[in-house]
């Protein structure tokens, strides 16, 4: 039988009211008080009915997440860590799939839901800031990802220059001195730009080249994209001893044209790869890689739409979640990743 | 400016009414007026507004889809498909993160949200018949995945024991007779059962041992669970000259267990996975894996929703989408997997 508010007010002691206080999260409730519900509630399962609950507020519980693409596993680990948070919040997540197209980022932002969701989570790739500036304020709008924009929403992202910059600084840590970039994209939109600039300040101040010649432009961000621009670099006359890829399945599509070519890894070239996907940690050659908090970053996302719902109008946020580099075989050679450092050159 | 139906008759010379039968999809309507009044609609760019015309048919025009792990890239490529083909009928897809835990899929399928959505898409881990038995029928259910339920409901599945079959006939014309199975599940529920059936089925017909001790269970479906249970299987004293997977990401993690104690693949042991997920192909052994057609998978459950949702109560059907067995280097060896057979035994 269905546990009521009745139950738990009865097993605790205490009225209907303050059991319902406390499942709604108002405030005029001791911590002791709400302690003493909570532990009733715990040992008689109940379950408040959060449909109800939201709808009490003027809410549907409902947030929506738009993404560009489901089949990249950091987007899918994003995914995962923002369901997550939502539902400690009491929220289901609304999945929306941009494929990175402008007009369906529009249509996503234009509110073309307004009345079944609370607020939007979008990690743009190709919007550009002007589709943003008319957007009727009818739901909270938060922004993920590495695109930058002057516009007053909150924004969650880590410092993709630094974490950039930090990856290129390893790799000539370890006596690299032709380090390439994989994943520059083609045409307008550059979602890559901040890592191609952390890539060519290190660089740079290392005295190191950077010139065109060693970046590898592509279409897409896939694993054959990453394959295809390793190829065209070892085909150019270019002999870079590193590889950067905008992201890992770049960099794992990367070590397989070299595994292909007969390129040892890290021995001939190391990569490094973004995102640090679970992929990478089970290659064959295992792939160094910027870890991004992807936790944090669902958390703070979910938090970021939250507070703009709890009334009042905070200024708009830009927010760094935090970002590591993973240290692994591709770059540090087998030994290496077991503990002692693997020089190679 | 907004473009309105008003722009759009004026434009084909039609009446208001006219374009509303066509944007609405009412059966009143000539093919020939349906296409004259599309080609204004695509010159003018006009955009029905979708909730609106979900609201007038008395839906919501959302789709829950609840998968056990969005981590996991066959999930995230089926949901890809889910809303693909959702979208192709205005439809948008709300998505539940179960982790696979009955619990959580008990909750999804009793319909706490039933008043935001049309229609329920599940992929059960660990739910049992009796769990569905007293659903109440307010949206429709379809079922996805390995587990059978003999229960009312559409059921959107490839033929699992066949597909394992396929894999394991294909190991065993490698010339390999130690075929081990890496990932049936401890506990109760048992999703892994139609593929170690089909397993046990193949190598019984062929006079090849399927004793436990060629059974590695496991307690997850990840990288790690695979990389666990091959280091035990080569601990344990047994020699399997091959090894079928649960999915890739189990045979991949297997594959970095091979490659970290050098035995070779496939010359020592071949690795055959399940589910085809773009990352086996990039491997730096590419994976031989059972590829289910995961479009056919999510146009198929979409469409068993809406059916459900035009009226009339079809009877609930089993359908089954197609699968192939993708061969590669895993299995075929290098040479194998560009155009000759490598048989490695």
């Amino acid at each position: 039988m269905r546990v009521s508010l009745r139950d738990v007010a009865a097993h605790a002691g205490v009225s209907v009211k303050t059991v319902s206080n406390v499942v709604n999260d108002y405030q005029h409730v001791t911590p002791a008080m709400r302690a003493r519900v909570q532990r009733s509630i715990d040992a008689l399962g109940y379950r408040p009915n959060l449909a109800a609950r939201h709808l009490r507020k003027g809410r549907t519980g409902i947030i929506a997440l738009a993404l560009p693409e489901l089949g990249n596993p950091y987007f899918a680990e994003l995914a995962a860590a923002v369901i997550d948070s939502a539902a400690a919040h009491d929220y289901t997540v609304l999945l929306d799939h941009t494929g990175g197209r402008r007009e369906q980022e529009l249509l996503v932002c234009r509110g073309f839901r307004a009345r079944v969701i609370d607020g939007l989570i979008l990690s743009p790739i190709e919007l550009e800031a002007e589709d943003l500036g008319d957007r009727a304020e009818n739901v909270p709008l938060v922004l993920l990802g590495e695109r930058e924009y002057d516009l007053p929403y909150d924004h969650i992202a880590i410092d993709n220059v630094a974490a950039a910059r930090a990856a290129v600084r390893h790799l000539i840590g370890l006596g690299r001195r032709e380090v390439a970039f994989i994943g520059a994209r083609r045409g307008r939109s550059e979602p890559a730009q901040l890592r191609v600039r952390g890539w060519r300040e290190e660089l740079t101040a290392a005295g190191l080249p950077s010139d065109a010649g060693l970046v590898a432009a592509t279409d897409g961000w896939g694993h054959a994209d990453g394959e295809a621009a390793m190829i065209r670099l070892l085909d150019s006359g270019r002999r870079p001893d590193a590889v950067f890829a905008y992201n890992d399945p770049m960099a794992i599509g990367a070590m397989r044209a070299l595994h292909a070519r007969g390129v040892r890894v890290p021995e001939d070239i190391a990569v490094a790869g973004f995102d640090d996907v679970v992929e990478g940690r089970f290659a064959a050659v295992s792939l160094t890689s910027v870890s991004p908090d992807k936790e944090a970053i669902g958390r703070l996302a979910v938090e970021s739409v939250l507070a703009r719902l709890g009334g009042g109008t905070p200024a708009p946020r830009r927010v760094r979640a935090g970002h590591r580099l993973a240290e692994r075989e591709s770059t540090l050679g087998r030994a290496g990743a077991f503990g002692a450092p693997g020089r190679d050159t």
